[in-house]
């Protein structure tokens, strides 16, 4: 497993790079819950989420011990594609992205305008498969999207700075894809605030690693899951960051209606674009929360901002904003 | 006309309660348009907007000269609502905000969220009538949305502070309702930074300010505008407000598809929430930009970030994602 000491020294090497994102609180959402919130804000990090914090630890660790590629590569449809893209372009390296055909244009656009050169594959499994190929070429580097140490250490940075900033946090919320951030979320707080609870959020309709957890071994999901949380629908955790996951003290499954609830809420209240991915933890805590007693101080994070336009449609088609939370 | 002191002392009075809002930028943007573009985002200003700035100072300032008033009260069915509700209780004095009935429920709703009594009036017109009668009442105090010295003091603070942290600004621009963050804008760029052009947005649908300023004579719309920018439907601008818009570098009439497109582009690339009135402001400077030669440098105030539902669809019926700005 990795130590403090890993984060500690990716968030070293990645301090040029990343924006110090700030941490966000709503006055009226702690007087309507009763307790005090605080919402780490990945939103606003380079590319609108996390995934530049690992990506960019990726390749910085490879070039700090010479191994630096000649080109880069990943398979992706969201975040971390322009993660990679993005994170690329800061070391001068090539990298070209696999993205499944039916990507989001504006996510295409996005990781095309960082600099990547984009393989439109017909389906998901092509681009898995075109990655692997293109993997075995010298020099090329494969970041992967969550089961890899450096990515892992990178993802950790976030609560490691949040959790430097604030004392007394009685649990962090972290939303569940590949479980990277969640992975390097229980990492920093078990180092740097052991008696904080650390808990997941999985969308229901993906809730492949609540499953694994159920069962004690990693189960794949059966088909593309209906969500909204795109950031969430990875098929499977991966064998490094299941071993963390087992170590959480939680994983809610959310169901669609409340993702969407959250997105409007934190949006409305925080003013900074919130993806259904970040909403759901905001959901698993206020379940969690009304199952305690006293006032707590909980950290959420916020995990990214990127929301293409039919999405937003989706999100907004009902007023959700008359039923105030509590 | 008020002096860079005045600005400077309003700074003071309402530090302790405002948020000092981050100044975003965006790469990708910034590469596209070939300049360097900087946001105050008074979108995360308390309340939403920078309202909060003029209604902050407006009643410390009554406070400062032992004028406390027994309560203030305020008709609006926008952000200056929840602005005066917001300072009232920061000051604990009672305030009455008078809404037309046909506000939005999730405006009325903050407003109430801060404590004031929200008296529902059924026209805008009967709300006007009301606040008149109950400004009558002893004790009472009624916070005029822009023509005030006070208000306006308030809403140059934004450009006060973005100004000292950024030099060698080309121009400033900002949207036009009443003409009070513009009137506030103007004062302390004309003071801290005498080259700055000072520069205004209105939407076309909604353009008495421009109109006023062609005429040199106060024009007044001649029923409520169809504009998505509701913080720039104001009938007309006001008597002190007018004065500082005459010395603006220029007024840009918006036309609603331009409004949406930034509103687009905005948060999608700077993950915040921005209102059509603020996207405004860019519009007018990509305009301005495209007439100037050579590289520039250049200030937006983003005058904040609430947006109801309704709007969200409206905002988001078509992607304009997929055009690029250039």
């Amino acid at each position: 497993m990795l130590t403090l000491q890993d984060i500690a020294n990716a968030r070293g090497r990645i301090d040029k790079y990343i924006q110090d994102t700030p941490i966000l609180q709503s006055s009226l959402l702690n007087n309507w819950l009763g307790h005090e919130i605080f919402f780490k804000a990945e939103c606003l990090q380079k590319i609108g989420a996390f995934k530049a914090r690992g990506a960019c630890n990726a390749i910085s660790s490879l070039i700090e011990n010479n191994q630096r590629p000649k080109r880069v590569i990943a398979n992706s449809s969201g975040n971390h594609a322009q993660a990679v893209a993005w994170a690329a372009s800061q070391f001068g390296i090539p990298a070209t992205i696999f993205m499944p055909a039916y990507s989001s244009s504006v996510k295409i656009q996005a990781t095309a305008s960082y600099g990547a050169k984009i393989e439109l594959c017909e389906t998901r499994n092509i681009a898995d498969e075109q990655v692997r190929k293109a993997a075995e070429e010298n020099g090329t580097y494969w970041i992967p999207p969550f089961n890899n140490e450096a990515v892992i250490a990178g993802q950790g940075t976030a609560a490691y700075d949040a959790l430097h900033q604030l004392d007394h946090i009685d649990a962090v919320f972290a939303p569940c894809g590949g479980g990277g951030l969640l992975s390097g979320t229980w990492l920093s707080s078990s180092h740097l605030s052991p008696k904080t609870k650390v808990i997941g959020a999985e969308p229901l309709n993906a809730n492949d690693a609540a499953e694994s957890l159920r069962k004690n071994s990693i189960q794949r999901l059966q088909k593309v899951p209906d969500t909204l949380a795109d950031g969430a629908m990875t098929m499977a955790v991966g064998d490094i960051t299941f071993e963390y996951l087992k170590k959480l003290d939680g994983m809610h499954e959310i169901e669609e209606s409340r993702m969407i609830y959250w997105t409007q809420w934190l949006s409305h209240l925080l003013k900074v674009q919130v993806e259904p991915t970040s909403a759901i933890s905001m959901e698993a805590a206020s379940q969690w929360l009304s199952s305690q007693s006293g006032k707590k101080r909980i950290l959420i994070i916020l995990s990214g901002g990127n929301i293409d336009q039919s999405n937003f449609l989706k999100i907004w088609q009902h007023n959700r904003l008359d039923e105030i939370p509590s």
